[in-house]
């Protein structure tokens, strides 16, 4: 790949995605297999005036090994290592770098159970510390090709051919192509705003979603949550990128709001298992019934992880024909594939989204009906004839897409 | 590489070197580049009981990025995280297994200073914990080629072809070449330690150097401090093996007893510098001058670490027809190439050696004549023509190395 592209997209990494500042604490969390471009990041933290530069790898091969072999109560207890882990991000509100090359099948074969149960210990054993710098870092995920996730997404290219074909594709859709990326985001983060304040402006109460391919659904709004898109902000006012490539516009629904029946659009990498041609009832907000013609077991233990995994987090409005659906590429990834299309999330919500946050307990934001839980896993619902209707306060109706698209 | 071998070696490092036992935490030191042999050893270990592997991963090419732009102050900060996986280690007593593949110039270009000035400011600010663990937790170090460190030894030879060779003297000096690699190690074991035996039962006060290269030295020795060879004893009596490969019978000499000059037989490879074709004139223990054709500013850097590190901390008896020395090769790693013949080192010695040692502080052993610093660095002068004469109580004099090797 070229260097010079690589340098610029690490370069946006820093400078727009996570916005190091001089005198920060940088924590970059990587597989070890993109050390390479790990530690051009780590440069252009450093030229940014990061103070220190700290790695966290993420081995999928060791993980794996500790899957199989020990418990979850071990794997998950919170060591002494841990704990300062954590406590160090907290106390020095570290930027976190998240360059995610992850193996879609890394943990293939491994119990689901207990990697949830796992993350569950060890959150309950740290949540003071995570929760305390909540809102109060800048952090930012952007994708960078490994072999393993490239031969997932070409599995019929050579090994080489396929992460170049990757580095293409990421570079695409994080405007690198562009003769100033740097430049080409900011503009893209303002027509993001640009639509949020639209949508913001209009009061909306429901969202009401419905396809041909049965889709029929509508979800409850808070009064005063908003929708956001592009850059989000620190409670210092610093303001960052959470992901790169980023298309959506996205809110909190409110917990206890959603009726009908969605399905999904595309398949959905989870934990080394696909789960495909699925769907969810709901009933009072929870899901009440699903069903898949593949991965169902995978998708039923998405949703009983704990008890606010059956409840949605999130709706997010991405135009069909966004560039990373453009690319025609299932990514395996998250990062990606929610950027390709409008997408719900299962499992936590925003609690950045509600009025004045910053000044309520996360039990108090709960009861205002932003779902929590330990889980938020997000799936596509965007269609070429998506249509999704917005209803004030007053009862009036406002088309918003039409044709899986905008409609003003 | 045969993926058996790799798994024999593997269980080499848990089972002789690391000796993990049941409910054990486990650290695995490793460079990224080994991701793949590392997965591998932690499987190990798990077959072998482990509570929990710990990976704490090493890359040169972002420490280099760190050494050039941040000061030694922030990076040596210890931070919470700093202290909290060296607190982890103490608690737990965690077994450290360190897969050495080091690129031997990973720091090369590094400003050497900062990296001792880091890596002192750090240490002052853990030493509680890293103390605290001394002599109480298994280690071991063993060698693992990585593509930087094949191709420094076999600067010749492309990559792939350079690691294979690699691999193959890696194997071979680990004696994982034999039919079963974990009983040759222990046949090995038993005659380095019948040698030590001979050795401790002279209850030797000098050893007397010299060779046809000019080297002409006595150094003093403590009575009771032993030579050690081979496997080594946790306080609790658990036996295990520091270093795979292991040539060596070793003590520590007397701290302030050294007089005359000693010449180095091959080039030292230390931070990324060859220090090669040099020299140390000792008197009254400390180094008070030395030369080097090539590395000069370098061997006088690591003499002025600090107060200690121009003082000896360790006399090594290796044959000089060793299976390293049999090799051909310089490996640029301390670990194969202090077992390639008889080295000593500058820097600190080894507090286990004296007599019920876990009854003094560390302050107490230094007194009594054991070094102390925080720098240990070895140096090879074993020749073909060496001679060894040990010195006991009541003057007389005994043979211990004739023609390079052992002469009882």
């Amino acid at each position: 790949m070229n260097q010079e592209k690589l340098r610029e997209y690490a370069e946006l990494t820093v400078r727009i995605g996570a916005v190091v500042k001089p005198g920060q604490y940088v924590v970059i969390r990587a597989n070890p297999e993109i050390e390479e471009f790990a530690a051009i990041v780590a440069e252009e933290c450093y030229k940014a005036g990061a103070k220190r530069v700290v790695m966290s790898w993420r081995s999928f091969a060791v993980d794996r090994v500790g899957f199989k072999y020990a418990s979850a109560e071990d794997l998950g207890r919170a060591t002494a290592y841990d704990i300062g882990f954590e406590k160090f991000q907290t106390d020095e509100l570290a930027v976190l770098i998240w360059l995610d090359g992850d193996d879609p099948d890394g943990l293939a074969g491994v119990d689901a159970n207990k990697v949830a149960q796992a993350r569950s210990i060890r959150y309950q054993a740290t949540r003071e510390y995570i929760d305390a710098r909540e809102d109060k870092h800048q952090w930012t995920i952007v994708g960078v090709p490994t072999p393993k996730w490239a031969k997932k997404v070409f599995p019929d290219l050579a090994e080489e051919e396929a992460v170049e074909k990757l580095w293409d594709a990421v570079l695409y859709t994080a405007r690198c192509d562009k003769v100033d990326a740097v430049e080409a985001w900011k503009a893209h983060e303002e027509e993001l705003k640009n639509r949020c304040d639209v949508l913001n402006s209009l009061k909306l109460r429901k969202l009401k979603y419905s396809s041909k391919n049965g889709t029929d659904l509508e979800i409850g709004l808070i009064p005063g949550v908003i929708f956001l898109g592009g850059a989000e902000k620190t409670i210092d006012g610093t303001s960052f990128q959470p992901n790169i490539p980023t298309e959506e516009c996205f809110t909190s629904p409110r917990r206890g709001e959603a009726e009908g029946i969605v399905y999904a659009s595309k398949p959905l990498a989870y934990q080394g298992q696909l789960i495909d041609k699925f769907w969810m009832r709901f009933h009072e907000g929870k899901v009440v019934d699903c069903g898949a013609e593949k991965g169902e077991a995978a998708l039923r233990s998405i949703l009983t992880l704990d008890e606010g995994a059956s409840y949605l987090g999130e709706a997010a409005l991405v135009p069909f024909d966004s560039p990373i659906n453009q690319t025609g590429l299932l990514f395996y990834s998250t990062l990606y594939d929610e950027n390709a299309c409008c997408h719900l999330a299962i499992g936590t919500g925003f609690p950045n989204l509600y009025p004045n946050f910053e000044k309520y307990t996360l039990e108090e934001i709960t009861k205002f009906g932003i779902n929590h839980s330990l889980s938020h896993v997000d799936f596509m619902i965007g269609t070429a004839d998506l249509s999704i209707v917005g209803v004030k306060e007053d009862g009036t109706e406002v088309q918003l897409f039409k044709n899986g698209t905008w409609a003003f």
